[in-house]
């Protein structure tokens, strides 16, 4: 799809600088856009690439026109608006309505018209499709899950019984939604199985990442709210509630009962233990344990940094003797140095 | 199902509180109970909820029976206790014998009976499935794999070439088992592929979550013994042992040819290296890094906990020094600290 | 197959101390071989298991040779020789030609006529299959993208739209080539989906193991380049490039539009921040944290050991507090120690 940049400007309601007739048909980086594509700064680790860029316009702040040496679509926020053109010019791919031959569907199975059930799915007895969902290739709907309009999964995903997923939802490929929970009681050295009889509940406007595993309650329902946005390779244990618009990067895991407010941000790898409660707005750096609740909005960090091997092994040897390093400088200096026993992780 | 309450104290070895003929027919956490439901209380954590509990019946230990409002069911495990009562108010579904028109099986399997093979499954050549087997939908099942009795495949498993299941094991969605495990010989800047020759058994009544794989062996077998429990989104490397009745957390990492004992309990994102022994009844809170053996029985961690993250930056930053700070310390107090090169973590 | 000590000797130029026509027709270690195995030693660590092996032939180095009570195929690299001679005994499995009944291939489709396209595979529109590739049970390839030849897919394997892999390529069950990268534009406490209109370009002899993604890029491709090795549960972000011939162990993650270079050899659950450049014959060991770019080559760490719980606690109690000990030690010493403020993770 061609657009020209007077309508992109008036539509995305940019100030241009610029030929307004000027066609774009694609997206690009600032080092590789050719005179047919719209690319962006927003991070000003690339404004380097800026004087050299042969790009057909570029979305920018205006403190930042000055220096475009091609046409510029001067926006309050950049990225959000690139964001915007980007969809205009690759519109989500269209998919045609009805049930694909290969694919087994139940005959208890409510199926809207226009949604889209491809080659070698599987719908079990009870499950309901809203209007317009696609269900990709080889995805497994088990029994009496439902799916409302507009969703996509988008293929070899797996719900399964009991799942709810709202509106607009994303699921990408590998995903499996309402697997048991890891519910085990010990009774003389062996685990009996606690059933896991919840359910799962996905908000409006969810989009969640390949291979991410979302379980199913134990009892009452695991609830994964409006807008939350979930990496690749996550795992969200029985119970957990994330909270609406709450970012949860790749590779993190969020044991069973714990709580996470809306408008959080969680990176990559991180380890939140069970029970506990994220408040709104908490921010956690890569690769943080958090063994503790954090009620107070804010960053929390937790990851050492990689170092020289023969350094960080002398570092990490002296870890070990810590706490004895800690009372040798109190016998020499006198004072006390903050609480031992009582501060460390406790699960 | 309905039950009474006299028939459940009698069947799970409860002193009853309360009249023997009321009707259960769910489960429920104490604060969501409704007069139909039973629940318990087995974590001291949710006793402030007891007071106010609405439920047909709580299990729980005796020395809370005072305090419960509603019906008493007095076990001296109020979990175990719970989670019988749980399975018996909720069954396993039952699957329907024979093989779905639409499964690819082929001749030169063997399948029971009574064994239940969903739609869109792929069973190879040579493949044995045992009595009452459940293969749910989408699972491929590579050739000459066996699955003994009442083992459930709950959907988009896959089993590759060689794989062995014990009886009453259950696979949740996107387990995979058998691929071949990370065998690379380095020549010349360049890797050559290490034939993964070996296979996989999973004794009884195991259980595997969602996207955990467990890699076949490279020469002899990968071993995951009677009883054992992972969680999702594990790495079990070739040539692993797991003991009997150990238990994993999800997204824990065991490097290749490393033997696990019995009875033990590995917390969440635990990394493993390889060719260790770790013995019998060890525990291993969540985050740890086990780079060496461990034999004695015992709590072992390795996490450290989240902090504001300007406190935790500029401890971090110090710890790059921490072998000159311990180093001063020696010189100013004349004693020696520990060891240090010696005592470093080594591979 | 059964092969003799001659022949082995003569096609892998080994040194043979041993009957020439005695046959082997397996592999196995040292300690369970049989007279017709082929056993290797490679690592040291297992030399003591020498003196009592019954195996056919055992492949060593010249070194170890006097010790060896069996035949013995001196290599000056054992465990590459071993790699190929079990190649040599246990040959790749050979696939049909052709397309399962099964299988819903569209006819805008191009597959070679001697690919091998198994049971309830799905293949859209403008895929192209290159001669004696498999695609395995359960895998769907969505459109547009292409395979070169000899590549394998084992099962249940998706490709996204616009995926190009190279030739030899094997990819394992549960593998996610191409699902959309994590970009996010936040506004007004929502976020706008980033649409991810790149693609994933996988390099000659890449193997992949089983649950391993690959997002497509943001706008350029995703690159992994020829002869690189990824484990299981590996995480690689959008627009991540990696240099041929590194191998990465499971379970790390590397975040979006970082650069590892060629011949690295990166541990498990290592986790890479997102736009960093790590350079070429970067070694890192496992869970280590890489928040920074690496330059140069060499070995870096960033994993505690585990320790007993106890003591653990204690050191990291005082963790917590280390800024305040290393002024504390300045104090009393005189002395500055490194720096801090300025030196710690950075994001």
């Amino acid at each position: 799809m061609a657009l020209s940049l007077g309508e992109l400007a008036v539509r995305f309601g940019c100030e241009l600088k610029g030929d307004p007739d000027a066609q774009v048909d694609s997206v690009a980086t600032l080092q590789n856009a050719t005179d047919r594509a719209v690319t962006f700064l927003a991070n000003p680790r690339y404004r380097r690439h800026l004087a050299q860029t042969r790009a057909g316009a570029v979305v920018l702040e205006s403190r930042f026109a000055a220096e475009c040496p091609v046409a510029a679509l001067i926006a309050a926020d950049p990225y959000v608006t690139y964001a915007r053109i980007a969809a205009l010019l690759f519109p989500e791919p269209q998919f045609p309505a009805g049930v694909d031959r290969s694919a087994q569907v139940s005959p208890q199975a409510t199926i809207a018209a226009s949604a889209s059930i491809a080659a070698n799915v599987v719908i079990e007895a009870g499950v309901r499709i809203g209007e317009r969902v696609r269900v990709g290739p080889g995805c497994v709907v088990l029994a009496d899950s439902s799916i409302d309009a507009d969703t996509r999964l988008v293929a070899n995903v797996t719900l399964c019984q009991g799942v709810h997923l709202g509106a607009r939802v994303l699921l990408h490929p590998g995903v499996v939604i309402g697997a048991d929970g890891f519910g085990l009681a010990p009774e003389r050295g062996r685990w009996v199985k606690v059933p896991q009889v919840g359910g799962v509940r996905i908000g409006n406007d969810v989009e969640i990442g390949a291979n991410t595993t979302v379980d199913r309650g134990a009892i009452d329902d695991t609830i994964i709210e409006d807008g939350v946005k979930l990496d690749n390779q996550i795992q969200i244990g029985h119970n957990v509630r994330v909270g609406a618009h709450t970012a949860i990067a790749g590779c993190t895991g969020v044991s069973g009962s714990t709580s996470i407010g809306r408008n959080c941000m969680i990176g990559g790898m991180v380890g939140i233990a069970g029970h506990l409660e994220i408040g709104d707005g908490v921010f956690i750096t890569g690769r943080t344990l958090v063994s503790r609740s954090i009620t107070r909005p804010g960053t929390y960090s937790g990851g050492l940094p990689a170092d020289d091997v023969r350094r960080w092994r002398r570092n990490a040897a002296r870890f070990r003797h810590l706490d004895e390093l800690a009372r040798r400088v109190e016998q020499l200096g006198g004072g006390k140095l903050g609480d031992s026993e009582t501060e460390g992780e406790d699960d």
